[in-house]
């Protein structure tokens, strides 16, 4: 099954190329997790989408973007056609035109939906664990832009780019390797391509601060109130590059993965892999959380 | 006359909902001026795109590109229906897919080439020069980005929704405001929202270092040869924006609008105004380089 898309309510598979998406990343996206035809925290996914828009001055309703999931999902065919699991795109961008990089006077933003199949070893994942690497490209500072699942994402392609390399290099033929760790300009910790990332270092449990830079994930947000209200302290602060040595744990997260631990983690610039002996945290926000 | 518009070489006026420039702006584009149909410095711009398209491993055949754009050309109506002076823009992106950010193992890129008519104010702000204001907005900062003309461009539309605020604001009705200039996030210059930035300081020419943060313009690197063959030295340097008010002279440029000399700059936040005495370093090389 490919893609099936709506683009402003209406089954379509083209946009205009006056479309400020294409031509300025000038929009924002979301991804949900979609289980038995039903899309997971859809209110907290909403309420961010409607929040970045509002910062990027993009004057969308989440009323519509709701009435516009639903559309979606009553046009998937029974299944086995369509599976009943699966991950749902929203894209917004603030529309066509302008006079360069200025918006119209008058916007309208454009609405994409997508429903794609849940890969089908995501949830094997959640189980094994992964193996993730240092990304070389670096993420991308700017306080004004961090936080927001904008469209302006060069630096995880690229650093997606390099964790693809390694997956087709024979010597780092390691089938759980899935993640790329991303580093800020001053090798600070941030995130991964597509996930956040939490570790424990001296039995603390942190995750990096991301008002300079990262996407601050629904799943990650979601973590933070759960550990919090577990009375479990969790750390939000500048983790540099160099501390990872010292961590006992580490797991990534995102809104379709769920949570995932980290077994080892490759720094190909040396040829050394740290292993991370502990999963306790991740394994227990597993079975509390998402309740697995 | 609205934009003409090739797609992959062929009139069109959509791209499809999986190109991976409204994804993630995963692509670059150039921006030529036009004169009597030709374009301009079209072999620096091709260069430019080539090399951007390797860096971010894109790969893009430069003659394919210029015939696309000959293509193009000869599709316009004869003048008056189309106007003989217009912009043409290039933009090329990674093509359809993947699996999420990371691009499907075999790549066919995408060409979108348009043209636009030449706006109509463009030529009057050379001889008048223009105000340009401080930006709020902040630059992202990023080594392995910087430079290159890519398709993340959301800090030029926010810091140029900053100057549309501000033009249409009735305290500020300088018909001269016509540009942004926008800092990092340690307030250093780095480029205006659609131009490059040169500075007069105690009589010595500089611009700013673009190896964190920027655009390196044609026209910028035109302007830093023709200078160095007149025996004028041009420093690349980092500029403090608290500089600003010691300079002499100021003045932009791009591929489309050339140069022009900035007769003031708008504080915002201060409500203050920096007044540029002099233009000579701009009329110079109008005269000697563009030939006015």
């Amino acid at each position: 099954m490919v893609a099936l898309t709506l683009v402003d309510g209406v089954l379509a598979d083209t946009v205009p190329v006056s479309d400020r998406g294409l031509l300025y990343g000038d929009g924002v996206f979301e991804t949900l997790a979609c289980r038995q035809r039903q899309v997971l925290q859809l209110p907290a996914h909403l309420l961010r989408l409607q929040d970045s828009c509002r910062q990027l001055g993009i004057p969308v309703h989440s009323q519509d973007i709701e009435q516009q999931i639903g559309t979606l999902l009553s046009c998937l065919p029974p299944a086995p056609e369509a599976p009943e699991e699966g991950v749902v795109k929203i894209i917004v961008t603030r529309g066509d035109g302008g006079r360069g990089y200025a918006p119209p006077a008058s916007v309208k933003p454009r609405v994409v939906i997508q429903f794609h199949p849940m890969p089908a070893d995501y949830a094997g994942f959640s189980h094994s664990g992964i193996s993730c690497m240092f990304c070389q490209h670096p993420v991308s500072a700017n306080r004004a832009l961090a936080g927001l699942k904008h469209l302006n994402r060069l630096d995880q392609v690229m650093a997606s780019r390099e964790l693809a390399a390694a997956q087709t290099r024979a010597a780092n033929a390691d089938p759980l390797l899935q993640e790329g760790l991303m580093f800020d300009g001053q090798g600070n910790l941030v995130e991964g391509t597509r996930s956040n990332v939490f570790v424990v270092i001296d039995n603390r449990l942190c995750t990096p601060d991301l008002s300079e830079a990262g996407v601050s994930g629904i799943m990650r947000a979601a973590l933070l109130d759960w550990f919090a209200g577990q009375g479990v302290t969790v750390r939000v602060r500048t983790i540099a590059g160099t501390e990872l040595p010292l961590a006992s744990e580490v797991f990534i997260c995102n809104s379709v993965m769920g949570i995932w631990p980290v077994n080892r983690i490759y720094d190909l610039s040396t040829d050394t892999c740290l292993t991370l002996p502990d999963q306790a945290m991740a394994r227990r926000a597993q079975h509390g959380l998402l309740k697995l």
